[in-house]
């Protein structure tokens, strides 16, 4: 993603705290007092300009969702779509993923969503890459036990490190789609970078894993 | 694969037992005899035409190879091409797959290839497909511990099936690649179908899962 310089972005994302939560660590294990109710918590860890995480609240109201983006200059736009929609089920988190046991324990989360994560090519950059083994050990820690993640990808390159970093660490793949736009699959909500990929020709590998305990 | 009736493939296979192994239940668990030496035992289940085997045969002639095929009219050809390459280290065997036990017993087999199996789209054919775990089950009867399945196919349905099979199996994924003709593997050998299929436009998928024990 292109990151463009917005230095009122840290003020307005400080004026929203009913929108942004601050200072989430106060939070750890007890996230229904935010919600104000005992719903399942989803949360999508890379949520950019935060369409899908926002399409989802409104399409299940029954569930309370959590976009977590480390970028100021980009949680912004997702801040912009929440005070618009108005959901009491959406949450934003500006916060880096690799500190998410900062603000979550076991059990607290019911659901990850990983979209179009930053591939992170390079070999040598493999640790920072949201599939890698430290990622999935760190969700397995704030899930609930048989916890799932869900993901979708354009990258071709990260998605196979992904089924094999989920299979290597044991996680049960129960579903599978090589071209998500031409399968039967219902009730995908696309992303803004979904949306732009496949447009452009490219496929949507998608799949759900489970931890096993 | 459209099948020809060919009355004589019966007679003609039976006129060969150096290539097609006659009575085939008299080898378990003592393979080596038929190759006379201990090398590592690689089978390849639905040999079709035989040209990947042989090809592997010819590349590799540290490891033994046998190449299983149910149609007589099929398996002919396979014969056609090991008595022209006379390979030292290939036999054939013209047996049904669901039987491999009759022939085969624990730690007979180092590696099993699956190429271009026969998709079975249809869910009430998914005991048939090649991948089921029945089908895993009979594998790792026969492999040695840490056994390996080496799979290709051009089929999507299958290739995503499989995938969710050997996961469900608690196979370990340690290859994977979504797009093989167009990835940095080496060394691969194409079969007749996918040359075809290749040169159709078709991607190819490849993985190798590994037993965990």
């Amino acid at each position: 993603m292109r990151l463009r310089n917005k230095p009122w972005a840290r003020e307005y994302i400080e004026a929203h705290p009913q929108y942004i939560v601050a200072n989430p660590e106060n939070y750890k294990g007890k996230w229904h007092e935010v919600f104000t109710n005992q719903q399942p918590l989803h949360i999508e860890v890379g949520t950019g300009k935060g369409r899908f995480i926002t399409e989802m609240a409104k399409a299940h109201p029954e569930i309370n969702y959590m976009g977590i983006e480390i970028y100021d200059s980009v949680i912004v736009a997702a801040l912009d779509r929440l005070i618009e929609a108005d959901l009491p089920n959406l949450r934003l988190l500006n916060v880096d993923a690799s500190d998410l046991n900062k603000y979550f324990e076991k059990n607290d989360v019911d659901r990850v969503y990983l979209n179009f994560s930053d591939p992170w090519p390079k070999t040598r950059h493999e640790k920072r890459r949201l599939t890698y083994k430290d990622y999935l050990k760190l969700y397995e820690n704030i899930l609930v036990n048989k916890g799932e993640i869900h993901f979708k990808t354009d990258n071709q390159g990260l998605f196979e490190y992904s089924l094999k970093s989920f299979s290597e660490y044991g996680l049960l793949l129960t579903f599978l789609s090589l071209d998500l736009h031409k399968s039967e699959y219902e009730g995908n909500i696309m992303t803004e970078y979904e949306q732009k990929f496949s447009e452009m020709g490219n496929r949507i590998y998608r799949c759900e894993v489970k931890y096993q305990n």
